[in-house]
């Protein structure tokens, strides 16, 4: 039972012993044919093995799985220990490899890195990176829950799209055609006004956007709340103020070797400014000569805005509210002193969006004709319109996109770095 | 901004204080013109409401939401006290209900409480039941986070399913047909040789199974691990014992009025026994008279056995273990002293299969034999089998189904009363 064994990162603890070591011969160097020195890897990190002797002559293809019995002793080595082996079982032997990964970068293209995916999470940028994003997760549950949200799977097969049709993916499911859900954004309103008020999902969403830039991928990781009893979105930016402080704060505290290893700086947030997006359309025009879509920001925009809130307030991050009616969906509540603007806000962070989240109209009558307005069949929404028909209180919410944040948090330029197996236009394998 | 209120489990502690109390209203009980008492519940439980005056002739269906400002006063009522209204805003008004919320158990059928989600999840045995199903998910991640799994998100949408295509809903994934993964499976075990070497997931899994009945959902949530470096299938075992009794132990501490309300015990365990299937069919022929299928259980033999294991040991929960390899997947590892075996269990609990698990072939050129074996095209498997070219750890995994946990541990008839959702061969929406 090799589930015994000592970690690299425990050998310096045991020396002076026998143990047994088991992972990954990263790096074999040969010194004579009496002499060799392995880099040995598990998941914890690596140790370097003085293979001496006729175990030596052991030809072993990088990446060949070992468990390695051994003595611990100091030595001149970087870690100042080292294992001098006694006895090698060979757990698999590695075909040749398409690319190295004792080098600090992973010498091959980014097409290459990702068709060898499960060789390529090896490296240890990759081990990092996965290991921040779990933190993320955690920490986004740990301060929702201490918050009063309950937990909650909403379905993945839904019968209507969130936002009328578009960007969605068909199933078949059994003798009717389903979809695959854009967001948990009607299930999450729908739990709110099935008492448990306060609610949040970490989970898979699926949009069948035909764009494949660094920006987009088709399945990606939702971190959704939703919450009743508010009527001003201030509320939720404040909130996700909080909810980013905690990640933060966790990753710093958790990963700070990781954090170091990719040469990444968790910002420290106080407050994040923030700008109605008529303002922010005027400041790219009259500080930067960028003139935006109408009621909105395009993406050369939302990296010019990040940079004049780093020049202005030294934040990385700004929320842009009060986007119009007709770029938000039917369910954003307008504004009484202006319907023709919405409660609704995104935030950049280091130039990409990673958040859209507003308040939601809660009355039945006007769901209906806000769908109406829009050409939509209330028809369609039935399932959902009824969670507004026996009392739903004022409510709102955000999403934040898990691998928008890691990838932004890490200056990873690609969204697919911070996808364990990314899926894209082109791409459903690995 | 009504985030700021009160609670109604928190009036006790504002006792004399003038408060805002923000909720459903379960109940309205007039006493003549000038007087009624209302049930005002949030998602803390319920408070009463002391309603006079002009206010008492507030005509107000059940199920509407307001706001109330009011005087906590002590009386005779049930709880001790009660909150004195002097303002009511009617946030949302209800139409007439399908079923009431106020009765100790909902009066309508299955289907009808199905239809009606939103409304039927408001009653209080489906707050409790939801809020334990969080704990268990809960506890399930801190237990392996702190054993050093990582927690992963693989992708639902694949291109190959895990058992050679049956019980598969395909997906049109732009110009090619793909599936929804019927299981992490692949994922977790490439993600083991990916350098993480243990890994967890809480997500969601999809079976286009064709039985309708109350052990089966399309859609389901599944508890998933994977580790490498064993070699035993009882490490697996042993690690499920620990993870289910710290999921016990957190559902206990952290849920006992919800047990309490629900009726339900949560088992102590101490060791769950262990026994081969053919100890487990001769058990069953000789104690019940009851046959089982060749090489497998039946649902009616999982009950008995569990009654037996209830009698013998007084457990409620047994592991079956060594599955033929007729029964069991490509990737199953077979025991060397008996190739006809695997090295595999299921769990029962309660006379319903909570999870399976096992060890898994981990040299490449054993699982392309095993899928020739089966009549199975390699080439279809080919991203999966090259996280085995490369040197992949001996490993084995196990999956939980959260629905069936979280319903055996309550004593729930049916896995739909432990889903928010949920998604049958009939059942598309809520």
């Amino acid at each position: 039972m090799f589930i015994k064994r000592v970690l690299c990162k425990e050998l310096a603890a045991h020396n002076g012993q026998v143990v047994e070591l088991a992972g990954w011969v990263q790096l074999v160097r040969q010194v004579g044919r009496q002499l060799a020195f392995w880099v040995v890897r598990d998941r914890s990190g690596w140790a370097q093995v003085v293979v001496s002797g006729a175990l030596a002559l052991t030809a072993l293809p990088h990446e060949s799985v070992v468990a390695i019995k051994g003595k611990v002793v100091t030595s001149k080595s970087q870690q100042g220990y080292e294992l001098q082996a006694d006895a090698v079982t060979i757990l698999a032997e590695a075909d040749e490899l398409p690319f190295e990964l004792h080098l600090a970068e992973i010498k091959a293209g980014s097409e290459q890195i990702l068709n060898h995916r499960v060789l390529s999470l090896r490296h240890e940028h990759n081990q990092a990176i996965f290991h921040i994003k779990a933190v993320v997760a955690q920490a986004f549950r740990a301060h929702l829950v201490a918050a009063g949200f309950l937990e909650v799977q909403t379905p993945k097969i839904v019968a209507t799209g969130t936002e009328g049709g578009a960007e969605l993916f068909p199933v078949q499911y059994f003798e009717q055609t389903a979809y695959l859900a854009q967001s948990p954004q009607f299930y999450k309103q729908m739990l709110v006004s099935a008492g448990f008020e306060r609610v949040f999902e970490v989970g898979p969403v699926f949009r069948a956007e035909l764009h494949n830039t660094s920006r987009h991928i088709n399945e990606f990781t939702s971190l959704d709340l939703e919450l009743g009893f508010i009527d001003d979105a201030g509320t939720l930016m404040d909130l996700e103020t909080e909810l980013l402080q905690s990640i933060f704060a966790a990753v710093n505290e958790k990963c700070s070797s990781e954090l170091e290893l990719l040469g990444a700086t968790v910002p420290q947030i106080k407050r994040i400014p923030r700008l109605a997006l008529a303002e922010a359309q005027t400041i790219l025009t009259s500080e930067y000569g960028h003139p935006s879509p109408v009621g909105n920001l395009d993406p050369a925009g939302e990296k010019l805005l990040c940079q004049y809130a780093e020049r202005t307030w030294a934040t990385p991050l700004v929320f842009v509210t009060d986007y119009p009616t007709t770029v938000r969906p039917f369910y954003a509540l307008s504004k009484r002193e202006a319907p023709e603007l919405t409660h609704s806000f995104d935030l950049l962070f280091r130039g990409l969006e990673i958040t859209t989240g507003g308040l939601r109209i809660h009355r039945h009558d006007e769901l209906v004709q806000a769908l109406l307005t829009r050409g939509l069949n209330p028809e369609a929404y039935a399932f959902y319109l009824e969670a507004f028909k026996y009392g739903a209180p004022p409510h709102g919410g955000l999403a934040i996109g898990l691998e928008r944040l890691t990838a932004r948090m890490l200056g990873l330029d690609n969204l697919r770095q911070a996808t364990l197996f990314p899926r894209d236009r082109q791409r459903l394998v690995p």
